[in-house]
């Protein structure tokens, strides 16, 4: 059974610059999508574009067929890309937080097929009309079109980008101790007074002040021992200063 | 008072090429972040990357710097981008997911960095040392590291990604109403029955059959009329070979 990542086909329909050939390779190998389709490529840019590095492997693999038809023809959903406002679209068209929804859940059970254009002239009308709908990426209205390389790029991005992972707190470094804070605290206001930096009739509320500030530092465990250290040295320092 | 997109500055560490810049510069114009950065950029691929064509205006307001310090001075949050496993890290390393929400949630208020290494090496240990923490973007382990242009791409694509138009289904065209369906129903039974499709024993079985066929196309008001019209002729047409 091929896995959903399997099922995907990325189509890309007349490409002409064997750096961009190149480049939607390297993403698609980045994301963990293998199977490339070439339609009618421009055959000096598809030849230089597999003997480039970086993405070999998908490379080698790539399937070229001479038209649209062909090339979707085992995908039970057809997705085309596309800048908006170029042309008056006849289908729907979805943004691709939403698109990418709808295909995730068709390549749990057949193989879709996601269509990018020329980098000059993006999808014809004709190759839009093979597919289902047409999905945009969410660019600004005064720059919309985006690189070939880095339109495929988004797109596998938000196919495996993890919606969990958005709210998941990562696990972070083990943190400091209350005794370990009020060490560090009591050691800082040790060398604050011996520095003359707090006043005797206040040094009530400095304290606090001072108890505050280093529980702001949010210090990990290991460097609340590093600042014990070094404020041991100060301290040794300062004492030597007042003798 | 600047926008959110504003205060953040894309900051690119000794890039070396100059189409990876003028990617980079493409990608911030895609999705309207105009300040780009550039730390110690090997000079001529600088002075050639601006003058590359599609991302003019983030070019020419382009700042240089010296080093990562000057370059970072004026923001409040600074993080680094890093493929993992390249090198022991030393600080926190959030998913791009997770990662974003903060650096949006700053962005409301103050200047934030985002650094992206040379395409060879990466940050260095140095200039890692300036970011608060690192994000690193989901790719696989088998091939982790991005393009610096489609990596700068997927970063700001996550930042401009909207969740809620996840969820939004967007609006389609207007539904054919049921009494065109049943017209349409109506008509390819009659040129079903005209072509002796419909066996006269189960004609009534036929009936609900085609009904329900004729509704999960789920066509549009537009496009029940064009059916209608084939149908039509068709009718006219079997009408005429059976007369």
């Amino acid at each position: 059974m091929p896995t959903a990542s399997e099922r995907l086909r990325v189509v890309l329909v007349s490409p002409r610059n064997p750096l961009n050939i190149g480049a939607a390779a390297r993403a698609m190998s980045n994301f963990g999508f293998l199977r490339l389709r070439v339609v009618n490529p421009y055959e000096v840019a598809f030849r230089e574009a597999r003997s480039a590095v970086g993405a070999a492997s998908v490379l080698e693999a790539a399937e070229e067929f001479r038209s649209v038809a062909e090339a979707v023809a085992d995908c039970t959903l057809v997705v085309g890309t596309t800048a908006v406002g170029r042309r008056e679209l006849q289908q729907p068209l979805r943004r691709l937080e939403y698109g990418v929804r709808l295909i995730r859940r068709r390549l749990a059970a057949s193989p879709v097929a996601l269509l990018f254009g020329s980098e000059k002239f993006g999808l014809s009308n004709d190759d839009l009309s093979h597919c289902h709908w047409l999905m945009r990426i969410p660019t600004r209205a005064e720059h919309e079109s985006m690189n070939l390389g880095q339109a495929v790029a988004v797109c596998l991005y938000e196919l495996v980008r993890d919606g969990k992972a958005e709210s998941l707190k990562p696990e972070r470094a083990k943190r400091a101790a209350a005794g370990d804070l009020e060490r560090v605290t009591q050691l800082l206001l040790e060398v604050l007074e011996k520095s003359g930096y707090v006043n005797p009739r206040t040094s009530g509320s400095t304290e606090e002040k001072i108890r505050r500030l280093v529980r702001r530092l949010d210090l990990t465990a290991r460097d609340a021992e590093i600042w014990l250290g070094m404020l041991r040295q100060i301290l040794w320092k300062v004492g030597q200063a007042s003798a």
